[in-house]
């Protein structure tokens, strides 16, 4: 407990003083590439942050191995002492048309075992923090845990593509929620759960999308897994649902392969 | 002009008049009513801010004509003077689940023909407001005119139910879009397009879904209509599109009637 602490006190900083240069970045004009289409965008600022947790890292914490999304993709069984997923923007697209509903994601883990996520609102200056133990908070303000409610009390966070295409049924699901949001940032859908705003999110998601969020959520006694209900390795592409544990089992079963 | 700043004077006083008691009203306790679904709600506080609004109107404005969702519905084709049309609290499934993503709107109209329009986001208590010849502002801010971007180069808001049953071929218009967004609030959806954060916003809509956003759109020379290219008469449930010049006939000739 103490290490995590020791820990949070040196990163829990990175985030504000990041934040500048992200906004100001945007407002001076992007960079923008296509990755592997042309939904799939990288910016100038998604590179230089990424950069920044980068050096912050080697300097505090110079025995670690990262996993990024813009760099060197490290694997954690790997690591021997701390690894560190890196989401430098989240929700790139919202970042480039938008210039809101965007995160910065961290992931911390110590041998393997998770420590710490952080989830930067950079827009509203909010940063989400926890882990095992610590529970959730919202900066200062500590996050209950949401309501156990099922499927039909609440709001689903969805894929745009997945709900088209009725993927495994997700049609079906959503019919059975109170309805679908689609935000584009698997962060800002996260949060949402977090906060008990959706009953879960649903989504295909690389490890840097989830890392972050599948801590805070664990934290809060939601469940965190692949729709077959397998655990989330940090190494995989999966499509990942988060929801409250009574959500969690009606979708899973709702989407089981046949 | 006079007239309409004179109206403006008086009206724009109310959201944050009203605010405290929406806020409060979720925070003691919600008696919420399904209307013609379980999907579609009704809260004590949407008929209590109705009521707040109906009686501003008839005390600063004795001979209007109103229509309101949660109460009597005259018709601006039998309105002499001010018809004003009233969305006390729009997405509330947003407002009782999330308790954020809401806004409260009113429509004011003149001899048939638009007056002001007001979008007030509550929990952010930002109030867009403008009207023909005024533009449009977020409280003090002037919003400049979003450029006419295609549908290729921005988001799209839809509605959950008909990007599902790929209703007129939306999925199509989708896929040529940057991305779907679904928010759940007509005038949130609204907001974005007027800043130019979606380049435009498709759903089923009622008069008083549509009126204000309508009238703001249309000050920022966007276009709203239905996806007929039909003028909204602030009677009929529709269809609306609201979008950029450009992305309006891309989407309408997607969704063509084959």
């Amino acid at each position: 407990m103490n290490e995590q602490l020791a820990i949070h006190q040196v990163v829990s900083q990175w985030f504000r003083q990041v934040r500048p240069q992200i906004l100001a970045g945007r407002k001076q004009g992007l960079e923008i590439e296509n990755k592997t289409s042309r939904l799939d965008l990288v910016t100038n600022i998604d590179k230089e942050t990424e950069q920044f947790y980068r050096q912050q890292i080697r300097q505090h914490f110079p025995n670690s191995k990262i996993l990024g999304e813009e760099g060197a993709k490290e694997d954690i069984n790997s690591a021997e002492e701390l690894f560190w997923v890196i989401d430098p923007i989240d929700g790139t697209m919202n970042f480039v048309k938008q210039g809101r509903s965007f995160v910065s994601m961290l992931a911390i883990y110590h041998k393997q075992q998770p420590v710490l996520g952080y989830i930067y609102d950079v827009v509203a200056d909010q940063l989400y923090w926890g882990g095992p133990g610590l529970g959730v908070y919202c900066d200062e303000e500590k996050l209950s845990e949401p309501e156990n409610i099922s499927l039909k009390e609440g709001l689903l966070g969805v894929n745009g593509p997945m709900i088209m295409s009725n993927y495994r049924n997700l049609q079906t699901v959503v019919k059975q929620s109170a309805g679908a949001r689609i935000y584009g940032s698997a962060g800002i859908e996260f949060i949402h759960v977090l906060r008990g705003q959706c009953v879960g999110y649903l989504s295909h998601l690389r490890p840097w999308d989830y890392a972050a969020g599948s801590i805070l959520a664990e934290s809060l006694n939601l469940v965190v897994k692949t729709i077959d209900g397998n655990i989330l390795d940090v190494v995989s592409s999966e499509d990942v649902l988060v929801a409250t544990k009574r959500a969690f089992s009606e979708i899973t079963a709702l989407m089981a392969a046949k």
